[in-house]
């Protein structure tokens, strides 16, 4: 009992507080071995909510396309199968849905039954998600007619071009030429990008780009667990791998995705991977995650670089969720929370 | 290559949105099968943190003592071990600390070398952690000595009794007389609540208590990584299991440490398990974890459940961290970062 107790305590004084001993170290770090685990859906989340992290790993999350054709076809019945659903949740909704063009890049508005009084004069750019190459059309348009009902406001969703037809810079330039269109009637502070994944790295290297270019910045910025290291650094990449039933690890279609789209480009490169770029300057920021997602270290990155700017910057993550959960149905409440959320973050950092 | 495409475009559109044929089912629901991993030691932290996630599991985590004096040896010798640092640590922090007594409690001031202007008419009451048994005495110093060093703010360290000296409610009931007696000259809303994990629970139980008492509420609360419940649930108790090389699983001495504490007690009062209390009314409150945290599905818990109550309520969650390492040593950069954001958001919110 003894030699068990000195063993915990002499372990756990080391560990309280001494740095001193290791500091000097220059063998290279030990990994950590993690044995199996049976892990329970957690009981700490809504029903519906339980169902959704219930749901296996992603079948063929390790067998993405290998040719152009491939990608295409995939998003294409990726999009035809989301197509219903999407309709579905437009009706629950009650948004007004109508696509156009706006700057010679496809576009839907999406307006709800009810656009706030403080709205008025506002505007949301939404930034689909999809690694890059995924969910082109109506697959676009989940959460912008999530934020257009919860939150009041008119959004116009940006159905970016996208790989086999474009490469990057394709997707942020398309995104760019939209948001100039935008500010150019509207005041810049009252207009606020939002984005998921992709979505959620794009809306980020729109605020670089945008400094590149000379514009002014956005009022606020929504960034939804992006895909803010394309690099596979960061801590979640491989603590949450095989337990995000979404994009389940790094080996899986979505870094094959980016680097689709990337197209040779250096992933490094901050219009890529944002996380490395210089955010000084940037508006007030939200981001979401989850304690499942893979991406939760990017997202948490982006979070702490922004605080060290300075620059108002709220975290929420989700028990349990996995990467982008967090937008999936709006009969779930932890997703009407979320949205929640956001909407009211925009509405206290958007100028009236 | 056809059918592979087409199991994951099905897969990825029933993911997208559909929630609607799953939530009829109503068979249990099948937890996650995680197979082992090695995991690399992030290069996305400081090269102190780095040491400190590469250190192995806490040794004896899983033996902890069995009897009332094997704790009370167990503190001791873990007190013993902490002194030199702690000492140390005061000397680069420049602190002063002056053991006293206060409504018949022991504490320690704890006054830095420079209060900060807007910080002379507030004080901060910190109460340690260590799952309500271990750390008293000096060990009980180093959060008080970093904030009051990084954030200028005269401190109240509260050494409280512990087992087996006195069982729940004892470390709450010393907690709220000293909290009692520093109201008493100092006006509430110019007085904050600082723990971490037993001291962030009991920060959140004071919160709760105060409720019950009648009495004033704090301007604010800095709960790190509370011990938020104390009944098993919560997702990352699994996720984050043989993970987190501080508490590394429930089924470790924190959890013998907690029981031994409640002596009996129901484990899911409030008044242990904070997470299950009513938090209306409560103050602005800032929350802190990490990526490897035991305790990130408690903490996120907490911090949505004061959102969904419309509570001012900060999150932040650091890359790579198991629990409680965002205060582990004044040297880590990221534990600088960890209570500058502290520091600024109690300054931001108590009354000047």
């Amino acid at each position: 009992m003894l030699s068990r107790l000195s063993c915990l305590a002499a372990t756990a004084a080391a560990l309280l507080l001494s740095t001193a001993g290791v500091l000097a170290q220059t063998t290279p770090l030990a990994p950590r071995e993690v044995p199996a685990k049976t892990i329970p859906v957690p009981t700490t989340v809504s029903p519906e909510l339980q169902q959704i992290i219930a749901q296996p790993l992603r079948s063929g999350w390790n067998t993405p396309p290998t040719t152009a054709e491939g990608w295409k076809q995939l998003a294409e019945t990726i999009r035809a199968g989301a197509a219903p659903n999407v309709e579905a949740m437009r009706e629950r909704l009650k948004v007004r849905v109508e696509p156009g063009m706006m700057a010679g890049v496809k576009i839907y508005t999406v307006t709800p039954e009810k656009i706030l009084p403080e709205n008025r004069n506002r505007m949301l750019v939404q930034i689909h998600g999809g690694c890059y190459v995924l969910n082109p059309a109506e697959a676009a348009l989940p959460e912008a007619m999530l934020i257009a009902a919860i939150g009041g406001y008119r959004v116009i969703a940006v159905d970016y071009r996208m790989p086999p037809e474009a490469y990057f810079p394709a997707a942020l330039d398309d995104s760019m030429a939209v948001y100039k269109e935008v500010i150019a009637k509207t005041d810049p502070k009252r207009v606020g990008l939002i984005g998921t994944s992709a979505g959620g790295a794009l809306v980020l290297e729109m605020g670089l780009r945008a400094k590149q270019l000379g514009l002014p910045m956005p009022g606020g910025i929504a960034s939804g667990t992006p895909m803010s290291d394309s690099t596979k650094s960061g801590d979640t990449f491989y603590t949450n791998a095989m337990l995000d039933n979404v994009l389940v690890s790094t080996e899986g279609f979505c870094d094959a995705a980016a680097a689709f789209y990337a197209n040779g480009h250096d992933m490094k490169d901050p219009l890529i991977s944002p996380v490395y770029g210089d955010m000084s300057g940037f508006p007030p920021t939200i981001l979401t995650s989850g304690t499942r997602d893979l991406l939760l270290s990017n997202t948490v990155r982006v979070h702490r670089k922004l605080r060290n700017l300075g620059i108002d910057s709220f975290l929420q993550v989700y028990e349990g969720q996995s990467h982008a959960q967090y937008g999936r149905d709006d009969r779930i409440p932890e997703v009407r929370e979320a949205f929640t959320e956001i909407a009211y973050f925009l509405n206290k950092h958007l100028k009236k």
